[in-house]
């Protein structure tokens, strides 16, 4: 048997005589959820990567990242990513993936991708869909949420966050210098420092312990050193690119709505016996946003 | 050759006319650090695993949890741990060991260590060297630092934060149920709503990539599930249980000083020119905490 549990919610006998009704868990919230409040997620925005035989599945933002994001469609409608391989592991930061050939004679071919995207920092926070969280931020004067994923806002600009599962476009100095062919993702405590200093695309919806378990690298800034192999992309689709009956449906939850809120304060205030005091208080990065895949519906 | 590179500092041909000096570089800052900015770790506060023949080293951390800390002390004599392993993996979350048989008859013998150690969640202010951090957390009223741990403060109590590598004494409800004889190590973004809530004894400092990169385990929160073998423990020592030939020296980085002041701000403002803005932020757990180990003197 095995006691010694970590943050398990333990149901007692029931509640003191003088107990106000708890406000419902994070899984009574999702239970609770109509279909309302889950939201399709767009087949040209899912990104299917086989690594190593292993599923990822990343989530593409282009309300963030437009330019990027299509020349990641199109680095995959050429087949770029297919062979290609994670270079990088460098524990507590990223993993990554390029062509290690890069700017050389042997490099791969972008084909009729773009080899120069400009940075997309940041964006106007008009026309967003903004839900602010309350919360207090070391790095950004608002945070909060805009179609499941997390955002800072300095009121006039908002950008995607460096929160665990991020994707970013690796770049060089030059803004330009990134083009999508060579990503990273969060594996660690959020790189917030690098918020609106990068261009954010998405973020990793299935498979992050396939990445986060990645060997570190023993080289300098984690990047494999010579004998060390790189860890094999086989594939990388869209889910829009596949045949019908064997494409992904995935569902966001939103994150503009009562029962997200509820999801919210479910982690902010926490009522599970195991905890000493209920908290009061929630970061950015340890919200859920959750996302689930669907079965094709059958007709 | 690999230009995509992320986060990389390049020096350019000079600094234009008008600039003014750059702050040192973090890695500046510590190649100008005197003797005087290193504190070297008690040997009886270096805890030393054997994980499947990798070495992981946890610097305890007395000063906030005494109990707990001369309970693992007594653990490590009594020869617990050594034979035991690590038997959950929670992506994003922690690494944890235990006996599997706790609570049941097979389960190991504590021998002369406590079975049950009140919980130290938190701890006066009064008698520790805090420095604060000017910074705003989503967390805790106030945030610093104290002897090289990252800490929480409302100004009269104080406790240790669970940053990446944290190590906590895992417990059931109970407040003095955890005894420390099953430890959790944090390896994903701080889960800052456990602080205060159970014990942190310490944190790793050495092979903090031994841990996060154990398989994630398949069953509810992390567990490893039926044929899912522990990663194993093959030894547990203090440093100051080994002979003195053998026996690792490590310094830590004083928090108290103008040179950590100076480490801080070189994170803070970051004048790389990688950088398309200099951040102006820091949060707590984005703080290097550096340690190094030394040579053992030859005399």
């Amino acid at each position: 048997m095995l006691t010694l549990l970590l943050a398990t919610a333990v149901s007692l006998a029931g509640p003191p005589a003088d107990a106000v009704p708890s406000p419902p868990t994070s899984a009574e919230v999702l239970e609770a959820a109509s279909a309302s409040d889950w939201h399709p997620v767009p087949a040209a925005d899912l990104l299917i990567l086989d690594v190593d035989g292993k599923r990822v599945t990343i989530e593409l933002a282009p309300a963030f990242a437009p330019l990027a994001a299509a020349n990641v469609r199109s680095l995959v409608a050429e087949r770029y990513f297919d062979g290609l391989g994670i270079i990088r592991s460098q524990d507590n930061y990223v993993v990554q993936w390029a062509d290690p050939q890069e700017g050389s004679p042997e490099a791969r071919s972008l084909g009729s991708a773009a080899k120069k995207v400009p940075g997309e920092y940041t964006r106007p926070r008009a026309g967003l869909a903004f839900a602010p969280l309350a919360s207090t931020d070391a790095y950004a004067p608002q945070v909060g949420f805009v179609d499941g994923f997390a955002v800072g806002s300095d009121g006039e600009r908002a950008w995607l966050t460096h929160c665990y599962g991020a994707v970013g476009v690796a770049r060089d100095v030059a803004s330009d210098s990134g083009n999508g062919s060579s990503l990273y993702v969060v594996i660690g405590h959020a790189p917030r420092h690098l918020d609106a200093n990068i261009t954010v695309l998405g973020r990793v919806i299935e498979g992050m312990e396939v990445l986060s378990v990645i060997r570190r690298g023993s080289g300098a800034m984690g990047f494999f050193a010579e004998g060390e192999a790189p860890i094999p992309i086989r594939s990388a689709r869209l889910a829009s690119e596949l045949p019908e009956a064997e494409r992904p449906t995935w569902m966001r939850l939103r994150t503009d709505t009562p029962t997200f809120e509820a999801l919210v304060r479910s982690k902010r205030e926490r009522h599970e016996t195991w905890f000493a005091h209920p908290v009061g208080a929630i970061g950015l990065c340890n919200v859920p946003l959750p996302r689930r895949q669907v079965a094709p519906a059958s007709d």
